[in-house]
């Protein structure tokens, strides 16, 4: 279970993906297999929560660093790279960091 | 405080808006109040969680209803349009429905 409150000790990455609806599955399936082969294991990985887009053409990354260094740090790892490289070869993606401003 | 789980009877909208970044604060305000003043009592509302771009261009919303249909008669709300209106006047954005796939 993840959590989301304001204050805690985590910076957001809200990635949404684009992808023809034919590879939505894929994309999930290589998403979470990035998660479980390389990311988790990655200094200041907190969580990962992968959302199906009801419309079949978005997929949707919801995930929670320690610090923004260790997300960076996760940019620079090969490992990560080639996991990114097989995603934009079948979507298109804006990632983008936060912090939570309010919860109601 | 908010939960991220597979299987909850949720639906997830995630809503990503731009916004020139003088106005990001303003656009936040904005956010909230609507929350507060309309969202939270409408049908079918679980939970919303307004997230702040560190790079002060973007705004996200996660929030959860409880069917599709609880979202789509919000949208019919001539209450929830004023401020959706006030929103699209000073930030493009671009909303999308989830369920959650997995949580790592």
């Amino acid at each position: 279970m993840t959590k989301i409150e304001a204050g805690q000790p985590v910076v957001t990455l809200i990635n949404v993906f684009t992808v023809p609806a034919p590879r939505q599955q894929e994309l999930i399936d290589l998403l979470v297999q990035a998660t479980e082969d390389v990311m988790r294991a990655r200094p200041g990985f907190v969580s990962a929560n992968i959302h199906r887009g009801l419309d079949g053409t978005k997929v949707a990354n919801y995930a929670q660093w320690r610090t923004r260094a260790d997300f960076e740090a996760m940019l620079q790892d090969p490992r990560c790279q080639e996991h990114m490289a097989a995603a934009s070869a079948i979507a298109g993606f804006e990632p983008a960091l936060y912090e939570v401003a309010s919860v109601h």
